[in-house]
């Protein structure tokens, strides 16, 4: 885990394959995660075939590491395992709502976490996709995902072709709090981000979309508002259509 | 991370506390975990204090070891941050919809899950408590989240005062799937259950609930559809509340 230290999202990868043993071994060592009564409510969809990451690609905005990386990993939510085992045991399953999709999520993004923290730890280089939940309808029609069972995240895997810079962090005092949550006020609010926003490369991030601010950056081009409630529409949509809502 | 290997949930802690160096050294390397555009949507409510922890208890179902922990970690969901930064840059935020929520519980998940990693390689012990979002307004109100910050995930951490055994998994080929979801026969839902169903401690679980299967015990003791359905009306009620719904 000192491999945290100076961890980086790697996009550019090696044409070296990562061999199947090791990635089922990482993938079977990341199980011992804790899990919700022990259910595992995940499945992980393995795309290897060049044709499947060429359909896969514009679902997370043509990023080029989708169709360059060895492995793509798809980490969906999966309470249709568990359901049908129930089904399958004369018990009566109820997971068709949304706290049971959050319990399948949650079970499934700590099983992501620990895989990703083994995969580095071996070497590997990832970078997770955050698109996961802007196009899931997509995903889940490509991947034949059937109900109750939900796309929550995808890392793109190989061995590292590249080594960026190690990205900034706010400071910890701005994430933690003690006992209650204290507010920020703006005087806090300046000294947290007060490095951010004076890092070079974050001041040419501002310059060549000609912003005032970085976090305009953020509101106007990255997360606009419009784009986040579209997508909300979308992402609802698709927990209805997999019977979470 | 070869502690993953044998990794448990550890309920019982020594009284000895949990030095406040080593905490924040766990939090901050963490910290370097991936996170939406660098954004850290997520804040973390460290409660060391009993009369606190007290409070807690019961939104925690009264797990003892809510109590019993040194320290009890909250890890929230955390857009107020940002928007309050946006809002002081002449930005314009639009993150009081669902994505941004299910942006923010991924990015909080992930760093969950990290810290967790870092936590049980530095030795110390953890209980991840599920209960978290089956009260989550009564969580909010009492540590005083504000809009745009929603609990996902609450560890309780401490030396361990036990040696539990490690807990079954199912075969991995049970999670996996190549290329497309290849969903679920009979006879596969009876090959990835066999193991867990032959297992003494779950028998013994079935019978002391009087139920005929282990899946029964599921659905009809520890996750009802009932509680479920309940429970996801009170949770969507609370992501309305905090302005992200």
């Amino acid at each position: 885990m000192s491999t945290l230290d100076d961890r980086k999202s790697i996009r550019k990868y090696l044409e070296t394959d990562v061999d199947d043993i090791l990635l089922r071994q990482l993938l079977r060592t990341a199980e011992q995660t804790q899990t919700m009564g022990n259910l595992q409510l995940y499945s992980v969809v393995v795309t290897r075939d060049r044709e499947m990451k060429t359909k896969l690609a514009p679902f997370h905005f043509n990023q080029s590491m989708v169709i360059d990386a060895p492995v793509v990993l798809t980490f969906c939510a999966d309470y249709n395992r568990t359901t049908l085992w129930c089904e399958n045991r004369h018990a009566k399953p109820g997971y068709n709502n949304f706290l049971s999709f959050m319990n399948a999520a949650t079970d499934t993004l700590l099983y992501c976490q620990s895989f990703c923290n083994l995969a580095e730890e071996a070497g590997l280089g990832l970078c997770y996709l955050g698109t996961t939940v802007y196009n899931s309808q997509a995903i889940i029609d490509l991947l034949q995902l059937p109900q109750l069972v939900m796309p929550v995240a995808t890392i793109t895997l190989g061995w590292p072709a590249e080594n960026p810079p190690v990205s900034d962090r706010l400071p910890l005092d701005s994430v933690i709090h003690n006992e209650r949550y204290n507010d920020y006020s703006s005087a806090l609010i300046d000294r947290f981000y007060e490095k951010k926003e004076s890092l070079p490369e974050n001041k040419k991030f501002v310059e060549i979309n000609s912003k005032e601010t970085l976090a305009q950056v953020f509101t106007d081009i990255r997360y606009t508002k419009k784009d986040c409630e579209e997508m909300s529409v979308g992402l609802l949509a698709a927990l209805k259509n997999q019977g979470f809502l």
